[in-house]
């Protein structure tokens, strides 16, 4: 097993399943199926399809978890082969990344001394996303007996298992249908009635062909079963395939039921292998657009692919009403909300890699605008103002209360006043948009959402008379340690960017199709009394900063704050708490929770000159308590931009083991969906050193930390893909299109397919 | 804790869970709470209730798991108590027989580091067998912090979840009640409608009332829970208790929901300890009745009581019509199916120490005497033939199909030819009359079941008119390793015996009341004709001798089958299978499974005197496999009649320890109920060497093991409750009431409430 390409669970716990199914997850964009394991019932099993939303009794609106395809119970005689129950002999399970296939392999003795071999393997085909299946591999290893195989759908399934008081049942199951082989059963969620069905059908190869007897059906309150009998002999292994499908209202005006047997008879035709083989060429290809190779450092080589696997998994192109999770696909936690976690740390990586699919996500955006159109209404505010967390409408669905750090109801006011969501997202439109040069979109979509949010931001900034600028007061910015404050800076000035933004694209579109410009003024109320409007906002933002301006003040009033130097950390390098700090009073301190200033830096990096940047970051890096999985890979890119090397490798690290090593405790929740586009842009921005200038020129100034020999990887510059292998003396660039860029400062012009080689 | 009435586990291993499952079980009777844990949910939870049948899908008519009202789940914050998932710092449950209550305490380790320490107990009521509780204090030991209890009724139980084929939901969940407080939820069978429903409402007592905040009350599918919030503090201990009651349609014809509600309500008023108290009072009169102190044997007289307590736990006088299953109501083994079991090994026990009971059992045989009569006729016979395996009707239900020892398919026949059943029951009548002289039973009961079998042995035998004989061919004896034989001793020899019964009954009771005898001849068609021919049956049936007419053969042709004498025994001092056998083709050899015509003699000892009996016993004893769990015992009752004590206190501890031991290894699926009633009749008739004589009087033969220093028990006889105390140098007893009796074959006639020593 190649374990560059491989995660790998070497022995059973069954204290480790959680985490595991988050590790294991199968994703395709359309779905997520948790890595639970056939062979064992411990867990918190989870199968989420996007876009398939649903409140009944829960917080808010939240992600269903559907009916459970997966289960495939093996019984030798009667006895069921469950790790739980079983002696393990051997246990052996792994993540295949390059071909996207759940791998394992195992042996267990029954009680009754019977010792069964098992290996098998399961995908979601990302060939066709409706498709995934699974293999068993079996082999009786002391025995001849009877080997019953129970293939089953699970309608009993609920959200938050691990929740007690959200527990929440979101669907009910409204058919269950005998396909005669073949089970489906399919449910309605509560309240849009969204219709989902699960079906699936399973074969048993032997030596003499069908293996499968004696089937039997059975319906057992929500759950559907078939089961068959096989007759096992010593030492002959043999083989199950499971062939599973999946459909939903969302997709289809059609019969569910009628186009999930078509699809299951279409499988079948096809068979296993060659539904198999086609997703694994879609993997290859895939790689191929995203694969960063590190030399040299084999667990940050296997760590960064972990990352890029799960999130390139998390999305495809095929769906533009979902968006990803803060958790993916990959677990409940955070209720399957999208966060600026997408724009601001996903979406990168696939505006480089698989810009298709980064359209896909700002198009979410853009058809759910009329819930951002109510929240702003709602709010007392004009035109758009996307939700802090978003489910299926683009309205608010940030529940209103949680806990804090001692367990204490919190009024949670992120959904009230965490407004940068809103520049996070025209920033994503804009880093889109310079990047592909996709006019379609910037004209017919971005410009609507600039312009929108535009409005908002018109509506909810303050003029101050007396001071003659404009400010927004009683915000949330990045930093979640500071509540209600005046003027956070990362909102002002994204704000400011994206008014002014807004105006420049206002003049532009007038040039390019004022037929387009007239329509839009006419569908969002435009005049120019408006534009003159955004013109002094743009002006007049108040900024806050030191006195002699290099240092950036995070909000109004925080250089006053009690400063408590962080001076200890833990063995992951990671702050630990300054003694006397009162948890549910960070608020009074200087302490901040993630990258905030900071954060704006990286983002509008040609706005701050390198001393700027390496002031705040050497003053905030200080203060900073990395309570955040988006933070550490932010301060690497940074830290490097302004030569500071030092933490960089160990902050890269920090970010790619997040899930790996569940360095925040919660992997099993989900997916550090941010974390993984915060690594891959550690790898690139950071190490990798791009960036875009001012005049829209792409920039590289690599870095190789001591434990590297090199990094290479695939960019997507305007429509061609540019290959940078940075190695110890030298840096090879190749293009498949003519490319101007710079390399530490100086200009190159790449041709089309031909190497360029730079010394470092 | 007193070792000697506690069954104790110590240290939590899964993989035990269903076999303590059974061990743990607490019946009253009316119900059987298997005793799963509520902090695991691996194993094979069930809620049997008496006289709930069904067959639905299932191969035949089962007695049905119905929903578990048993979960009662607690999280710390978010973290379930799971001894599958936390640290286990220290596990005890202990089983206490005195008081019927099963009690646990343990202490867990979260995954985030909270110790909480629980105590728990539970018990189903003897007093009142609607009502059953539990109780838990839990101890935060190292945290403050939120607590959930939720309380639930889990309606997605099915049948059979260890038998992957036959896995079967007997019923529907019909109505999901939220009692406010409270919760319920009833069903109701597929086949019959019968009607359940389950409540239970649960309270929480700290330092200040009431702890119990926030209630949520949700349905999820079939399954319905309440979740309470508590505060728990860090060193202080609080209480939940679980109020549980139970009904249904065959109690009543009342509504359900209401009488649910009045159950819980007044269960409310009286308060846990109240019934509690009431419970374990019941608990010690029937340990009064029942208990048999060993003295000198602590293993012998745990053990002895392990089988007393669940014997008289599996049975009440409440209900006539229902009896004890072969596995009570601890397991769904046998589908709570009714087998001779009852009344050749477990009725005894009951005749003897609570007659009320051996009645209700044997009114079970009455009020399914109308199912018996269609089996009859069915099969081509007159009168009644009880069934081989009865549900709720006397129908026989014997599956037709089941496995060998090498799992192949093979007929079962017992259901069609094992035909004793039908004098065992007759049997069972007798030997209940000539105990408790309960004449009301005999008359208007008891008479007709010996009439009417009567006239199904007149229909069934063959008049072998060369020999001038009758015969029964092609029949099934008690050892089912040889089927369709002629003539087995067993078979005739009881029938005969019923039929000269029956011939002596019907002049007694025309002497006593011809009105009752007239109206019999009349329902069951008989005339003189009849009499006149079981008169020639009785006299002329045949019953195979050895030339000597001094050893019995088990069936006509079995001396000629092939010898394989039995040379090696296991640990347990059980037979090895002699090399060659073909566990296929037992029929083709001596071997024989069970007691046959030693069960005969025992139980009309008085036909056979004792060189008969020891001649039989040492053939015999050679042949046996033991490979049912009701042979041991009896052998070593009959090895003590004839003076061979050297395997008897093997073959006891081997009975007492069937279960606790788990040697037949399959105690996970119900209780060994018959050999609980072995285990008694071993101690008793055995030991004890209580029998009953020609002249209808009690002999006591007493012989003690050299473990033992002495044995004492009660028997009621006629209504006077005898103590027998046997001691290593006399015996000593005493009545309530005046008895005749002989000890050691002298006569000795005890007056009421005088005592008596007689040296041994």
């Amino acid at each position: 097993m190649d374990l560059l390409w491989n995660i790998v669970q070497e022995g059973y716990n069954s204290k480790e399943n959680r985490k595991y199914e988050t590790l294991f997850t199968l994703a395709n964009g359309y779905k997520g199926l948790r890595g639970a394991f056939e062979f064992s019932k411990l867990g918190d099993r989870g199968n989420l399809i996007a876009g398939v939303f649903d409140k009944n009794t829960a917080q808010v609106t939240e992600i269903v978890n559907c009916q459970d395809p997966l289960p495939l119970n093996i019984y030798v005689e009667n006895e069921l082969i469950d790790l739980d129950i079983c002696e393990v002999l051997s246990y052996r399970r792994n993540l295949n990344m390059k071909e996207g296939i759940l791998e394992a392999s195992f042996k267990v003795k029954t009680r009754k001394g019977r010792i069964v071999s098992i290996s098998s393997e399961r995908f979601l085909s990302r060939n066709n996303v409706h498709r995934w299946a699974a293999k068993y591999t079996i082999l009786p290893v002391n025995f001849c007996g009877k080997v019953f195989v129970e293939n089953m759908i699970d309608g009993t399934m609920t959200n938050s298992t691990l929740d007690p008081v959200n527990i929440t049942k979101h669907f009910e199951v409204k058919k269950i249908v005998d396909l005669q082989p073949g089970i489906a059963l399919e449910s309605s969620t509560i309240d849009k009635g969204i219709k989902i069905i699960e079906g699936s059908y399973v074969t048993g190869i032997g030596e003499s062909g069908n293996l499968l007897k004696e089937r039997k059906y059975n319906q057992f309150g929500e759950r559907v079963r078939e089961l068959y009998q096989v007759f096992a002999e010593e030492g002959k292994e043999f083989t199950i395939y499971k062939f599973g499908a999946t459909y939903t209202s969302r997709d289809t005006k059609g019969c569910l039921n009628t186009l999930l047997k078509e699809e299951i008879n279409a499988f079948i035709y096809d068979g296993y292998e060659k539904e198999k083989i086609a997703h694994i060429k879609k993997w290859n290809t895939i790689w191929q657009d995203i694969d960063i190779k590190i030399e040299g450092d084999d667990e940050a080589q296997t760590g960064l692919r972990f990352n890029l696997f799960h999130l390139v998994a998390s999305a495809y192109e095929g769906d533009e009403k979902v968006s990803i999770a803060a958790k993916a696909l990959h677990g409940e936690g955070y209720k399957g909300h999208v966060f600026w976690d997408t724009e601001t740390f996903m979406l990168p990586f696939f505006i480089y890699t698989r810009p298709e699919v980064a359209r896909a996500l700002l198009m979410y955006r853009y058809n759910t605008i009329n819930g951002a159109r109510k929240n702003a209404s709602l709010n007392g505010f004009k035109g758009a103002q996307f939700p802090w967390e978003s489910a299926d409408e683009g309205i608010e669905v940030t529940p209103k209360w949680g806990e804090d750090y001692y367990g204490n109801p919190v009024r949670i006011w992120t959904g009230d006043i965490e407004y940068h969501i809103n520049s996070d997202i025209t920033f994503g439109i804009w880093e889109y948009y310079r990047t592909t040069e996709d006019k379609d979109f910037l004209v017919n979509y971005g410009l609507e959402m600039f312009l929108d949010t535009a409005k908002f931001w018109q509506s909810r900034v303050e003029y101050n008379k007396e001071k003659d600028r404009y400010e927004i007061s009683r915000v949330i910015g990045p930093d979640e340690f500071h509540e209600h404050v005046d003027n956070n800076v990362y909102t002002n000035y994204l704000a400011k960017w994206s008014v002014k933004k807004s105006l420049e694209l206002v003049q532009w579109i007038k040039e390019e199709d004022e037929v387009i410009f007239n329509k839009l003024c006419i569908k969002l109320g435009l005049n120019n009394k408006d534009l003159e409007a955004w013109e002094n906002i743009q002006n007049k933002m108040y900024i806050p900063r030191s006195k002699d301006g290099m240092l950036i003040e995070q909000f109004e009033g925080y250089f006053n704050l009690k400063h408590y130097p962080i001076t200890e950390h833990d063995e992951n390098g990671m702050p630990i708490w300054p003694d006397d700090v009162r948890l549910d009073r960070l608020g009074e301190t200087q302490l901040i929770k993630q990258a905030d200033v900071i954060m704006l830096m990286l983002m509008l990096r040609e706005e701050f000159d390198e001393d700027t940047r390496r002031e705040n970051y050497r003053y905030y890096e200080k203060r900073t308590m990395h309570k955040s999985s988006l933070s550490p890979s932010m301060y690497s890119i940074m830290g490097l931009s302004v030569g500071d090397t030092q933490n960089a490798y160990r902050y890269f690290m920090k970010a790619i083991m997040t899930d790996l090593d569940d360095n925040q405790g919660n992997s099993e929740l989900g997916l550090h969906a941010a974390n993984t586009g915060g690594a891959w842009q550690s790898a690139v921005f950071g190490f990798g050193g791009l960036s875009v200038d001012k005049d829209q020129k792409l920039n590289l100034n690599p870095w190789l930390p001591k434990e590297w020999k090199g990094i290479s990887f695939n960019i997507n510059w305007r429509g061609s893909i540019l290959t940078i292998s940075v190695r110890e003396k030298e840096i090879e660039l190749s293009s498949t299109g003519d490319i101007e860029l710079k390399v530490y400062g100086r200009d190159y012009n790449l041709a089309q397919d031909t190497s360029t080689i730079v010394k470092r």
